[in-house]
């Protein structure tokens, strides 16, 4: 409904009416959550047979050392050479880890923090500046918070962040990163354009230890074979020059299992360098065991792509719910907007401004657990707010439908409360 | 052979014996290596069942979540019950992680030096010192010296550190903490006496965030049934009205697979919340099905101290075998000494003075690695120049009886290459 054409008169009987729709929805007791990005567990069930690679006839592939025991820090061959096939860049660029990519990112703005990037000040000793593209990933906005970091937030469409104003900003040698999920990102599900990737490869930044933090979560997460790619950032910084520009995260968390999968850090060979430097004091060696298991289950990009096109399968018709159900209210509606993504796990909500908040009270009043509104931004801050992140992926069909139900309904509850309240 | 005793000329003709025997061992062109903890594969075949605990049979445990998915955390419930019962205190003091106790350790102090201890001034903003016993695990020196943080050398023996020193050192407000391996201790292999625990627990510090990390590596890894216990220092600290004073540190590493095991950190109440609050920093989750496997295999304290017996009944005899072959040779030897533990991984053993670096030299260049002399102090300094740790588990024992003559030959070389050259 196009609210702002309605009278006085009408808002206040629309929202009489969309009460005692909420209110027949809270009688209901609803208890449903589409705030955290997890797989389903049906989605689980796709990598059970990960579980049966490895059994107490283990025997180490021919010519490798054990990998029961310790050893291998950056990782199994076999594993580096998968992540370097499906991330397309070469294998001693890549280091596998533990379960984590978020604890990598974490580890190497600690390092940069700790003891400096490449022989420059530690971030403990000098002020340090981000840029994060809004809305953006909550947990990124968390590690940054905590290392004191002031964050910066640019606006972003799904296509990247306003590169004229990064490209600014930048030359200020405080600003010492970029922190980002170019591919289906968390939450808007955007593609960096190619015209993006190459000009955060080029652009000329002020300090020597300027990273660009390229979260890749969903990499490979999509919908539909076709669609689009992301350009390789490593291609284009090494023909700019700025190889040891970018720090990749990857893992399989939304691959194979959540918490129990591999995560990897690609970096070029002086960042590299360092981090297995780094590392070495950290730990003496990560899961082999899990690699290796996951290595026989996923096998090679032909295998994890057939993989991902099942888990679209369960994916696509919980977007599409959550699509219809936002189409078939708010199309007409000027105040609501909303993004529609071709992979990931995300949808990014724009609703009426100064009742993002609300939206998510109202919803959890009736049952419905939403991401706290403001999260996709730095400090939990969203000036106008109006933006919430939406995860439809890991709720029943039947549930999400109840679930869109409430929230269709809670949007429009704030929108016509506003309107009846306001001079 | 009691080389003090011999005149000039016998010393110059025994030299020249063992020359001749050093040089025959050099033409064997052995490659051994003594250097590292590392469990032997037939140890590490006891563990292959942990493999089939789980499958593609898969079930959540009743009443719980998903472990395949986010969530859980500080570990599963199980796992931190299991943990609890093996190292006597409550599932709440004990946070179940990854794979590494070495990694829990290196965030507990990198925590303290980026955030601060409870409020206490971060460690990157003040002198921090810290007490190693010594001799030491290398890999808590490369930590330490990693952050900045002056190590202060403690002589210690099989029964804990000097503790009029420790009592009197930990007056300085300076100093943060001590760092020791408390049981089958890395590398002497001693059991710190109750009386040590005790005064541990209840000495008078001068640093509100001064903390005892007590790296309890070992904690079940006895050769014999009637082993030595330690005694519990949360019960000594909590007696002492300072429960917050540990940190506690232990893993299935040598229990299970090095580097594929799980890892504990224990601590109060106070300690647990802020590591928690930390700890959801840096990730979601840790590996949780890796987790649950675990507690199918290692069931509970009973299953796991069969299993110990097994890996003690393979450990033993490579012990026996190191000990022979020094006694057979030093027993009245006034130069060398060593430590002879009932359980862990290794022996401390004490060369001549000043001969530590040429006795690694000369066993490196007739084939066998051992630690680097040093290691076992902080900065790699031992300044008599004397200490070696040994580490006989994970060589086959008919190598391991070649590698015994080996060091046997160097120890003695050493000695009688510095007594013929001396005036």
């Amino acid at each position: 409904m196009n609210y702002s054409t309605l009278s006085k008169e009408e808002q206040n009987l629309a929202f009489a009416e969309i009460k005692k729709k909420y209110q027949a929805l809270q009688r209901e007791k609803l208890s449903l959550d589409i705030s955290r990005g997890k797989p389903s567990s049906e989605q689980l069930d796709l990598s059970l047979p990960l579980l049966d690679m490895l059994s107490s006839n283990y025997k180490n592939p021919k010519g490798a050392g054990d990998y029961r025991n310790y050893g291998y820090l950056d990782g199994i061959p076999e594993a580096k050479a998968l992540f370097a096939e499906l991330l397309e860049v070469s294998s001693d660029m890549v280091f596998v880890a533990g379960n984590s990519s978020l604890h990598l990112i974490y580890d190497v703005i600690s390092d940069a923090y700790c003891f400096g990037i490449q022989g420059n000040v530690p971030w403990s000793k000098t002020k340090v500046k981000f840029l994060c593209p809004v809305p953006g990933y909550d947990r990124h906005f968390t590690i940054l918070d905590k290392f004191g970091i002031e964050m910066i937030a640019i606006p972003s469409s799904p296509i990247g962040p306003d590169m004229d104003l990064v490209e600014q900003l930048v030359q200020d040698p405080e600003v010492k990163g970029i922190i980002c999920v170019p591919r289906f990102g968390n939450p808007d599900g955007g593609i960096y354009s190619d015209e993006t990737v190459e000009r955060l490869a080029n652009m000329k930044v002020g300090a020597s230890d300027f990273r660009i933090y390229w979260d890749n979560a969903y990499f490979i997460h999509e919908f539909y074979p076709d669609s689009p790619k992301l350009k390789n950032i490593f291609d284009a910084c090494k023909t700019a020059g700025n190889i040891d520009r970018v720090i990749e995260f990857a893992s399989t968390s939304k691959i194979t299992f959540p918490g129990a999968g591999v995560a990897v850090i690609v970096m070029g060979e002086n960042n590299m360098k360092e981090f297995k430097k780094n590392a070495f004091v950290r730990t003496i060696s990560y899961n082999k065991l899990n690699q290796y298991a996951h290595v026989l289950f996923l096998k090679d990009s032909e295998t994890v792509k057939s993989i991902m096109a099942k888990h679209a399968e369960m994916l696509k018709p919980r977007f599409d719910t959550l699509e219809k159900a936002l189409e078939e209210s708010f199309s007409d509606c000027d105040y609501v907007d909303w993004t529609i993504p071709k992979g990931g796990y995300f949808v990014s909500l724009n609703v009426m401004q100064g009742t993002a908040k609300r939206v998510v009270e109202l919803c959890k009043n009736a049952g419905l657990i939403l991401t706290p509104a403001g999260a996709t931004y730095p400090l939990g801050i969203d000036d106008l707010d109006r933006n919430i992140r939406l995860a439809p992926s890991c709720t029943v069909q039947e549930e999400l439908q109840i679930a869109c139900n409430v929230l269709v309904c809670a949007i429009e509850y704030a929108i016509l409360e506003k309107l009846t309240t306001e001079e």
